[in-house]
């Protein structure tokens, strides 16, 4: 592979032991954009040393007078419209795909094949068909690749990572996760977006919110094997539906995991007053673990054997403290941080694993991951519109 | 009908315009005898005047010594090891199934057909077929019948249905239930029990925990339509399972309403920490409500037309305040009800239909709800037996 | 003296090991009134065996057809308005004042002088030379003496004392408490009462308010050795206002304990939304303990020895669990209790106390308590009057 | 004054209608210059556009080789050991004093002098008597001051703020605030601090966290007029108490507003479970607001004039909706904010303020808010050392 040297980081000016600087190409400017760049900026002086110093190369977008500006508002060293371009670019050497659901496939497959390092957008793709091709041009480049899943970057959901590893927590009865918002609630009118249209977005709630339930339920808890789904019809609001290609508004899925674990997965865009609730429950044979993404701070936990028994009851465990994932890069305990964080979590481990050739997995999402996501996805609609329980199929 | 005149309920001893007297015979005396008894003793002093006075007239349960120690701890007039006999008792008035599911069908019909008024525990039966039988019965009485769904008076879960009724808050979108309990966790050892035995039992956290979520949604939200469900094998405790006489330790459902809402029911006997959680989500047009039994003197509502905008948020109502349902009834603002409290109001509700021949719904869960809410509980069981969406099927 | 049989309990009817049977005579039939006799007609049936079983031997009120009502709705066997006439039935043991302030220390002292045993609403007295002399007569008379400070008896309170005990958490480092109400808002319009008025009350938001959360500063911290408060005066209501008899509507005060703590004591009648919100936070060298009366079943605990420290969080106790205080009496786990359950609890030690012989001390509050309260009230109108931080005189 | 000609900003690069470009030199690169450095680099690509674009221009502290790294981490574009030299300095437009207490008054003043705007972290001094001295040497400069009391920042407490202005919610009755934290807990073992001594500190618990309380009473509710105040001795730790130098490891005061209200203040080092925790509660005519630090994205509001009356309750509102404060610069609703940035509005208002030449109070606090809380700090000792209460003496 040509580029196949880019996937060795170039050094850094100040010598040796310093990290090494490795130059990001974007694509997209708006919210993830903005949420991607704000990490990137952060990384070299949060972390002490940074695990790599990401230059921001190059940003890119179809308008050329709006990513002119968000090149100077970021301070990217250059701006292109059309990423093909930016993908020749040398000092190119992460991929970083921040655009709508229907510029993920094309674009990461040509980054690869170019010997790029891939972080991409979640949902990976709009169907497992499109995240599966994207898995296999992943598989065949040898670089890295990452799907965007950042609330495993979350200090709360790290820890609760920790704690359940090699089954710590015993046999997992329950995973009950659901994702509310409330954008599309009729009085507060929310525009039209892509987000609405089944073409540029693959579904609904579900790829856009259902998808880090999805994720999360991997992450921590295992395969989910079996699905039985209903979708809500956009009814609530317009997006593509006159044309036939809106998307669902709402997902809920009776759900069975490959261990025996049950549990329910659900999303929504119609749920007054929840600005941006990812909340989940996991039942554990010595503990439950709970998490709301609201309050994303804090992680609820209640332990079976705690001693005395008396005083048995569900701690909110504020995760900023000294032994607490990330904590230490941030401030004194308390002083909490905010969602923007858990995408400077994210990238420091992409830019670590490139600089120091280390595993995506089993910390971030790969794109085999967001494969995985996409196939739970195709299960949930297939059985939405079939009316039967539909076993996940995760073969490519 | 023989027995009719007992319906008429004879008036008490102080005159004319005072409560009339109505004697109560109870079937059980353990956790719903003690409950029902103390709703009985407390009505007469907690309403001014009472809508009924319960004479506690006579008790029956199968051990003679402990239901003759019953007898004594409550004050029941009589005691019985045989319900056909208390149910030739001409001081009773009112018969009250507080037993086990499965000595809830052949009393309640004979009790209806000896032209009694019948309060039952919930589940109304093992099965809708059992259920409807009851209904049949019901029907063919005249006589007042009730299914002791405690929850609906609940004050908070009042005040949810009286802010829902005639569609106030706009179309439903979603109803997200989940009853939680521990008491099967490993860890904790709990004993055997008639209510882990099919036989006794008809199901497990289905037909005990989860017929609350149940009738709850057709309390507030409507008909449920169609069940995607799961459950979970009784693997965590042992109960009648050697003799494939187990029942579910869990169960999960996506659900579909009449009128188009979607949502997830779920109950289970092993999630830690999880004490006595009921606790359910509606998200309606104009505003959501949530409920938690564990904190059951509050209800949580967002306004999506509160004034000014800012400050919008989910409101903590103690539903303790002088137009709050039942408040007058008890204490100042702020001295919070309990549990026990759900059976007073519900007892009330009865005493008081029977006295002034009123109509036991919508308030109050009749029979028919009592069947509604089995033939979902059949629906769930042969949609996940069949892994098939089950319309459920309300025809008796 | 004479009535000294009075304090051996009559048997009861059932035979030598049934609980005593203990006549009670009542002052007052509203709302402590109402508290009061919910909470004996309770106890024969909720305790099994009970430690005696309460006579309503009689209820006494000034007015006759009120009080006569009272004797119908509760059971009482006799009435009276004149509280004297009460004190010589012979069906009276205990004397339990449950009546304005202003008539607590003439009654409670010929009651003692009596024989009788005596149960005295709080606060004991409108100041501490008031509450002196009941003291001193309560001595003289070798009777049970208890002040009603049934917040000891909320299951949570009752377990902080228990992991308090013996200074098992260490040193105390500081309590803070503050007892809110709101109805005396302008916006609620609240009628005049005794409450306001300097003659029947004492204080104001001090006696009725403040009195609990000193008390519970002495039941769970220790000795208060000096206060510096400030009152507010009585603008936002009127009440005794006018002639100058007119009560705090709220007090602060900074406090130090006799073994060095420090912390802050507070109550006010015009906090808007606090209907009964009494809580308090201790601050130990192991653990801090957080209480809020508006969710009583649940004492919030953190751990400074919680292993492992990455789950070290606020503990949310349900305190319904079968190793919990006074949970065995009621319900399964989860099934929470309410307000009126502490008059229960404390009426139980109460009886068991008259029953067996015990001493009120330490777990219930005796004449003695009331009367260190008084003294800290008086002290903290002392310091509010002159500027000055006030060390407690607690010399009889 | 000869460097005068700095307060008017240097236009960027850009041309005319760009904002301005100012140079900052800051003293203090450890916590402080951590979070303030972080706010400046953020401003320029947050703000569309920026009030003003700050420039890094010069770092200072006493360890040159420290002082050197952390040029290189944050990207300033020279350091110094010498605040004289730094103020010399013609890139530096602005001073940010973020180094310890006892370094706060003679840079500042020096740099006033110098015609610089000043930043200065809080507490503004050791005692009123030096924050008297600074704030009269900023009337004298005629530049831009301000005392980084941030949590004025925060958009929860600048909403109530808002809602509060101009006595929109009635009178206020009440204000209670307590600043809780445990890094002196001796199971912590935290070693020795300036923060510990009180030639460097001034105060304790007092001056660190006290200080902010204090400000937020200035800001929300109004002036302080007197305290009587309790502070608790060193002993939880040894900090310069050997030498006598020890300071307050918590206070607690009763205070008395001059309008009217009462209130509590207090703050402490030694709360088991509290690491962050800045609270407050203003109980209003027609309002009670709470806030959180460790949950700083809600304000908890209740409504007296909520329709209709029975859902009046607590409300948490979660303060990133399009109508709050600072919500528009950073990402969708329910997606939160840290700590952190609080620092970036502050800066932000301070920028704006230069550059375009507005007042920085009522929304930032100024030398002479930082002065008045020092008044109140010095009462408060004041009160404590000699057990009386203390008219605030806000006269210079």
């Amino acid at each position: 592979m040509i580029a196949a040297s880019h996937s060795a980081p170039r050094s850094g000016a100040s010598g040796g032991d310093r990290p090494p600087h490795l130059g990001v190409g974007i694509l997209g400017y708006r919210f993830m954009g903005k949420a991607h760049s704000n990490a990137l900026k952060k990384i070299p002086y949060i972390f002490t040393p940074p695990p790599a110093v990401p230059e921001l190369a190059a940003i890119c977008g179809r308008d050329g007078e709006a990513v002119a500006e968000a090149r100077r508002r970021y301070g990217y060293a250059r701006h292109y419209t059309d990423w093909r371009a930016m993908l020749e670019d040398e000092a190119v050497d992460i991929f970083d795909d921040a655009g709508p659901n229907d510029v993920h496939a094309e674009p990461c497959i040509a980054a690869l094949a170019a010997g790029k390092h891939v972080m991409c957008e979640k949902p990976l793709a709009r169907s497992a068909a499109e995240a599966g091709a994207m898995l296999e041009a992943a598989r065949a480049a040898g670089t890295k690749h990452m799907t965007a899943f950042n609330y495993r970057f979350v200090p709360a959901v790290r820890l609760a990572w920790e704690l359940l590893r090699d089954g710590a927590l015993g046999r997992i009865y329950h995973y009950r996760a659901s994702y509310l918002q409330e954008w599309l609630m009729p009085a507060l009118g929310a525009g039209d977006s892509w987000r609405l249209h089944r073409g540029a977005a693959g579904s609904g709630a579900l790829g856009d919110l259902g998808s880090h339930a999805i994720d999360l339920a991997h992450f921590l808890v295992g395969e989910i094997a079996a699905v039985s789904a209903v979708t809500q019809d956009p009814a609530p609001h317009e997006g593509g539906r006159e044309s036939g290609e809106g998307v669902d508004a709402a997902f809920a899925a009776a759900v069975e995991f490959a261990h025996g674990a049950t549990g329910t997965l659900e999303a929504t865009r119609v749920a007054a007053g929840r600005k941006n609730r990812l909340s989940f429950e996991i039942n554990a044979e010595t503990a439950t673990l709970c998490f709301d993404l609201e309050r994303l701070n804090e992680l609820r936990i209640y332990r079976m054997d705690e001693e005395p028994e008396t005083v048995r009851g569900f701690h909110d465990v504020l995760v900023t403290d000294p032994g607490h994932p990330w904590a230490e890069a941030w401030w004194p305990p308390g002083h909490v941080i905010g969602w923007e964080h858990t995408f400077v979590h994210e990238f420091a481990h992409f830019l670590a694993c490139v600089a120091q050739d280390r595993e995506i997995a089993p910390l971030g999402a790969t794109f085999e991951d967001g494969y995985r996501c996409a196939a739970v996805c195709d299960a949930i609609l297939a059985s939405a519109a079939s009316g039967r329980k539909v076993y996940v199929d995760y073969k490519l």
